[in-house]
């Protein structure tokens, strides 16, 4: 499959099903007052592994046949997705390589190995880390899953907005982060197909804002330094992802730093819950009011949860 | 009534599920493998207005008779009770009087008053709260409602526990923080009741071991200086919670705030959600093994989350 439609979503569900969490919607009445909407929050900080990632990865993973399994799967990632993987080629018992930069956090590092990957370090530029990744597949004959721009992952991804459709009926739009856009694409595919008239906006931070840039201008443009504390959203869109936002994305809304960290606050404050900066950005676009919700029924994805207790610090 | 019993606890039940959240109940694979056993989570957390103390003020605000509800209730609390109360009197549509010390935190004074609480300020001693709230009382002719020492309030937070134990069948332990006693006791009532063989135990900060010594002793002690990060359990347990304590508990298990921060910086690395410390208090008794738990099922109340984000700031 080179295209993804709504049956690889469904395909990918069945397969993962049994093996992720099922997340639940959370509601606040507060919160609905202060938007003027009505939200439902996909939670998966819930996710196993803190993270929709595990969605990806486990398709990924159990796609494979067993001859390909046997030889373990590789990527390149110092974040959610290289968890993601690790958990997932646990559950199948066959080894997942990660290629992490030297630089990567202790925390990072230790939730990593602690679900069993096999961490190979490389210096921390984008180039050394792709090389590094190609170098064990080349010795391994690992099966490498890229976080965002693989067929299975982006199947796996929109998996959560499926369990949300069904969850919520007479959704009139839904919201969700863009990093790599694996969830967007994925979101959008199942959303428009099963709700044709059901509106897609993407959350990005300002500081990382090439699929803004990129769909408004028709053409993808990276950003040269991007930079923000969602550092889950830093991925310049992808070669397979990008067409189908460009598709049928109804919109990007760009946030600052300052109103991550707000929607953060406000989730954890009225809610009690931890989303990680990258997790906060779809509300932060709601929050902020780039995204038009009025008197909508509303699906915001909290993408993930992540974040260290105690910080970032953030300005009362 | 004044001993509580399970009917009290049914009616209370009956009398508040419209107005309040039934809770869901978490579970975390890794916790039950660092814990070695199954720890069914209560989430109060997640409770109308951030804590268990919402079921009590609810069942006490909906007892009173429509001639007693027209003058109000009122109560001296900085906590979670004062804004349980505000809430509470705000869906009757009655006034509610709440005794503060001068230099409670602008946060939690901000909370009671958008709630609608009509806050008295007064001396930050026990005496002259009370002494204030017996003026508001005099006053108004407002029903005074104690945060714990009051039937009505220790059967409306017996009402998680009645919700904990018709969702997780089989429970083996059921743990609890204490500080007044109201949560305590209204849990020892329906679980003894509803399940003879269970064993109920609490959690108390070392520095405000009242209860732990009084058990002990079997005469209630009060500690000089209560001292914790569990800002919610400095009470004195009541008149009323000690006798029900006396005779059903299993025992009291005292924790450092050093465990206390651990256990909600562990919650909330794992389980993604956001606890106070006095709602972290129960668990941490159980990872610092003062509660024998092992191959059991256990229930673990999560009494409730309001805690500034970004702290307490926990050492790593």
């Amino acid at each position: 499959m080179s295209e993804v439609v709504l049956e690889d979503i469904r395909g990918a569900h069945a397969r993962i099903r049994e093996r992720i969490h099922f997340t639940p919607v959370l509601t606040s009445t507060r919160i609905n007052e202060l938007s003027g909407a009505l939200l439902f929050f996909k939670c998966e900080n819930f996710q196993k592994t803190g993270s929709f990632k595990a969605r990806g990865a486990a398709n990924a993973v159990f796609s494979l046949t067993d001859a390909e399994a046997a030889r373990g799967v590789a990527t390149h990632s110092s974040g959610n997705h290289a968890a993601a993987l690790a958990w997932a080629a646990g559950l199948r018992g066959i080894p997942a390589f990660i290629a992490m930069p030297r630089t990567v956090s202790r925390v990072k590092l230790a939730s990593v190995e602690r679900l069993g990957g096999r961490v190979v370090f490389c210096d921390p530029t984008h180039k050394a880390r792709e090389e590094a990744a190609e170098k064990i597949v080349r010795e391994t004959g690992a099966a490498f899953i890229h976080p965002f721009d693989d067929p299975r992952v982006i199947a796996g991804q929109g998996t959560a907005a499926l369990e949300l459709l069904g969850d919520v009926l007479d959704l009139d739009v839904v919201v969700c982060p863009i990093g790599g856009g694996g969830l967007l694409a994925g979101t959008l595919i199942v959303a428009k197909a099963l709700r044709p008239g059901i509106m897609v906006f993407a959350g990005e931070p300002e500081g990382a804002a090439d699929a803004s840039l990129s769909f408004s201008s028709g053409v993808r443009r990276p950003v040269e330094h991007p930079v923000s504390i969602a550092d889950g959203l830093l991925a310049f869109v992808g070669d397979l992802t990008f067409p189908v936002i460009q598709r049928h994305a109804d919109g990007i809304a760009t946030v600052s730093d300052d109103a991550i960290a707000a929607a953060m606050r406000q989730i954890w404050d009225i809610m009690k819950i931890a989303v990680e900066p990258s997790g906060a950005v779809a509300y932060a676009a709601i929050a902020e009011g780039k995204v038009a919700v009025a008197g909508r029924r509303v699906g915001v994805i909290l993408s993930g949860g992540n974040v260290e207790f105690g910080g970032p610090a953030v300005a009362k």
